[in-house]
């Protein structure tokens, strides 16, 4: 089976924990084992990850490089890890590739109007509102705190798609479309240009499974699963669903809803299925023995 | 032609400049422009860049990531703006990756006794000594200043290089092993590991360049080629030149030791040619027109 997994950056990094060299591999550790089953189920493993936490910590550091260039950096720092964890999790000779991928998307995107996702650490309102000042950042409310939010326009088209697919071809795993993607524009002139946004990565992954035909999109996060009613006395995991269904339901913006998104349209799109879970569970998604599996029909 | 490329990280940041997103990519267009000319001229090309300047500026920023990650960020940072650089610069349709790359080094290189390696920016004697003791900094003396100093290992094995091999063989552009590479160590339980070093990216190039069996390497850096006598006013540039000729000169260790002694041994190894010389002259290097070219014999 050829199968697009999507890490969750909340499950590369340990919440309310400080970012280090240490944290993150000790996280990225975990998420390497459970990706090993799949490998040795002898499936085609394409992995992307998010990048929230480290986007939020490197624009932190300084206002010296761009959006774009920042999360080019992401796809460094957490790649290299991700590979080198797996590597050495993996025992067979394997072929790994980590892959820097632009993803274009549209300038005229209505998300350069309206500033929606959360990068970076939570904030007080001062301090907030002295960062909005200093840096010019757009700031939303998350909770009862205030984070930096930015334009998260929607994926177009992957640059590296055609060396994706050789390399999956050749039966190397890739590692790519980290933290969704560095979100590129065209000119008029006809060149690209790297823009201040963040993609969505469920969305950037979602694009991938399509244009590699996927036969199953895997999104691994914090969670066990899509739950109803979430945070009542009533929530209940979703064990198995439809993109009929799913739509019948109300979803968090920033956390489930892009997922159960991306879900529904890689289903819609092919036919094949999506799974939404828990880190640890990729094998019991792939089974239909854990999370949420989301199907055409049943 | 299968040509290799090393950018020197000097030529990709402007000496004395404040390292910024602009700034950075300015010095990288001017680079691109340098290359295109080579695929213009139907050679297979690979690209590798140093990451002198980007790797200092990160380990300023922050304790938090270990070398081996902020190496990797650099791959990132650097080869992205690379890349679309040099798709903007190359109308005809081409396709490019930007791999990262991990390479091998002996945890008993003595290079690990004695840090050589000048990383980030010059500092007066009392910051250097206040660094050294607030971060575990060795520090040597470049010049009238005082810089950070990292141990710089020989490269053994490049860990992607079938992959690179493979995409090279498919008339992909690559762009890896830059800043010579992500350094790792095999550990005796057989894992692979980062390792706080920085490798020579001329050696690392070499590497590159004798294991892709290339016809050329070229080296590109912010001085015309390798002068003789350097400094005086008797110094005179170095055209046409054999491995046995170089060995009879002297270079700085710093700077132009590392590339002299890469090409030498590149030349001998393969009976290809290598090629020192500026940024903006690829071309003519390759032509023989402009900087210094080793040759086994003439």
């Amino acid at each position: 089976m050829r199968i697009v997994v999507a890490l969750g950056g909340n499950a590369l990094s340990e919440r309310g924990e400080a970012l280090s060299g240490e944290a993150q591999r000790a996280t990225i550790r975990k998420a390497a084992k459970s990706l090993v089953m799949l490998l040795e189920a002898d499936h085609e493993v394409v992995i992307t990850h998010g990048n929230g936490p480290q986007v939020g910590y490197l624009a932190m550091q300084g206002g010296a490089f761009p959006l774009d260039v920042l999360g080019a950096e992401t796809e460094g720092m957490i790649g290299y890890v991700l590979q080198q964890e797996l590597d050495n999790a993996y025992t067979p000779d394997a072929k790994f590739a980590t892959l820097l991928t632009q993803i274009e998307v549209d300038p005229d995107d209505p998300a350069f109007q309206s500033p929606t996702k959360f990068v970076g650490p939570v904030y007080s309102e001062k301090d907030a509102a002295r960062l909005s000042a200093d840096r010019g950042w757009s700031i939303g409310k998350d909770g009862e705190y205030f984070r930096r939010t930015v334009p998260s326009p929607r994926p177009k088209r992957i640059l590296e798609i055609d060396v994706i697919r050789l390399l999956v071809g050749q039966g190397v795993v890739v590692i790519c479309a980290g933290g969704g993607g560095i979100p590129v524009v065209h000119r008029a002139d006809g060149t690209m240009i790297g823009i201040e946004a963040v993609i969505d990565k469920d969305h950037a992954s979602g694009l991938l499974a399509r244009d590699l035909g996927a036969d199953a999109y895997l999104m691994l996060t914090d969670v066990e699963g899509v739950f109803e009613n979430w945070g009542t006395p009533n929530q209940s995991l979703v064990t198995k669903t439809t993109p009929q269904d799913l739509q019948r339901m109300s979803f968090p913006a920033g956390s489930m809803g892009p997922k159960v998104q991306a879900a529904c349209e890689f289903v819609t799109a092919t036919g094949g299925f999506a799974a939404i879970g828990a880190l640890g569970d990729a094998a019991d998604l792939i089974a239909g023995t854990a999370g949420t599996r989301i199907n055409a029909d049943w």
